[in-house]
């Protein structure tokens, strides 16, 4: 008889009968995934989609992701109101409002207001999931949240992590783990990258922060002195809020 | 005093006083890489680097990987003695010599010929990294073998896992990791994708092949009906020869 593994039924029967959580690893693979057949879920830990949860939480009218720091400028002429928040390489982009600290996203300073964000990576990984059937944003402050709503919508799934450059990184593939650590039970089969961030994920799930510290981010972030962002960004289920995507903002869904 | 994770030194200013060890999760991210500064490791464990290991130590005189099916019947017109592999989507391509399985490449069959392979997904990875300051093929049949070179060499090492039609596969990042597991204590450091790759291999390494039953890859094999190759591959130090890309060709490494 054949070993166990080889008596695993093929991806390709097994996805016709469950739904599908794939993980995608950085930007530079969305070209491979057919997104419009997915609800996607966009993953920038350190800091983008962890800023963008809690201000979305703390009562942002909308937040709106662009790709470059010269579209940011050509909202604010439109819409001097806007909060402009633009970083590139980690740092506040000089004569904007604010970066991607989630500090910056607090009520006193986001409620009904709308702000214009862009990121190295974070608005990269939106751009190129624009077609899916539906983007989130997630983060480990909203992690419940999404994870109760993915179950119900029961859809094929992808974890789109922003990465770093287009390369992989640790946490964001970590909190992917995290979602598939979920979701595993609920009738969703995981691919190959899923499967790697569960796995990582169970290594790494009892101490996150120590658990990162291995990542080259946690020493650029260090080097910036964001290290009370990182901390922040780690707290899970401090909001229950989810940012969605429609008509090209960031917006509460309800 | 910050915690433990934010006093790690930066990426930067340890690859200034170690040897960087980096994992390229699939070809798709070899143009992120100066692949000019790297020693470069090909993986491609289901089959192709498996066999090449197999195929060189058993005294194949060369073997030449070419990206597509043509190019290996122009070889053919030039040089009649030459035996041709091809493969597609896993399947042996008609009228060949043979595919890819390791079985093909016994002392018997290949021992003083040239065979030009083409294959799915290794060969891409080897043609885009074709700039590297020295490109060998890696597979667990020669695992110790490559792990003590590369710590001979005490270069900048990219792991190049061929991955499954660009995307990510568990079962070349688990034998990156396999490579991180002996190399980091030898004064590499390693990047995000080599600790991850290192704690899948953790995770896995009591039992390989149970571990890999997870994989969609396994139940693509299996379909194919070639468990004995998935066996064989999975076998650790059976060889010890180097294959090294000369001059467009896989020779033994001396």
């Amino acid at each position: 008889m054949a070993p166990a593994f080889l008596r695993t039924p093929s991806h390709a029967t097994r996805t016709k009968i469950m739904t599908e959580l794939a993980v995608c690893l950085t930007p530079s693979l969305i070209p491979l995934f057919e997104v419009e057949n997915y609800i996607v879920v966009v993953i920038d830990i350190f800091r983008a989609t962890s800023s963008i949860c809690y201000g979305i939480e703390n009562g942002a009218e909308a937040i709106i992701p662009v790709a470059e720091v010269e579209e940011c400028l050509a909202f604010q002429e439109k819409h001097p109101d806007y909060l402009l928040a633009a970083e590139r390489n980690g740092e506040v982009v000089s004569g904007f409002n604010f970066s991607n600290s989630p500090f910056s996203y607090t009520k006193e300073k986001v409620a009904g207001r709308t702000i214009v964000l862009t990121t190295t990576n974070g608005t990269n990984a939106l751009h190129l999931s624009r077609k899916a059937k539906k983007i989130i944003i997630g983060s480990f402050l909203n992690l419940t949240s999404i994870c109760n709503w993915l179950k119900k919508q029961n859809e094929n799934t992808l974890l789109v992590c922003a990465g770093w450059k287009n390369n992989f990184n640790l946490e964001d593939t970590l909190f992917a783990g995290a979602i598939a650590d979920r979701l595993k039970g609920s009738g969703f089969i995981l691919d190959d990258a899923a499967i790697a961030a569960y796995d990582l994920f169970q290594v790494g799930k009892s101490d996150i922060p120590a658990y990162l510290a291995k990542t080259s981010h946690s020493g650029r972030l260090k080097k910036l002195g964001i290290e009370k962002d990182i901390a922040f960004c780690l707290q899970v289920d401090i909001t229950t809020a989810i940012p969605i995507l429609a008509d090209d903002k960031l917006v509460k869904l309800v």
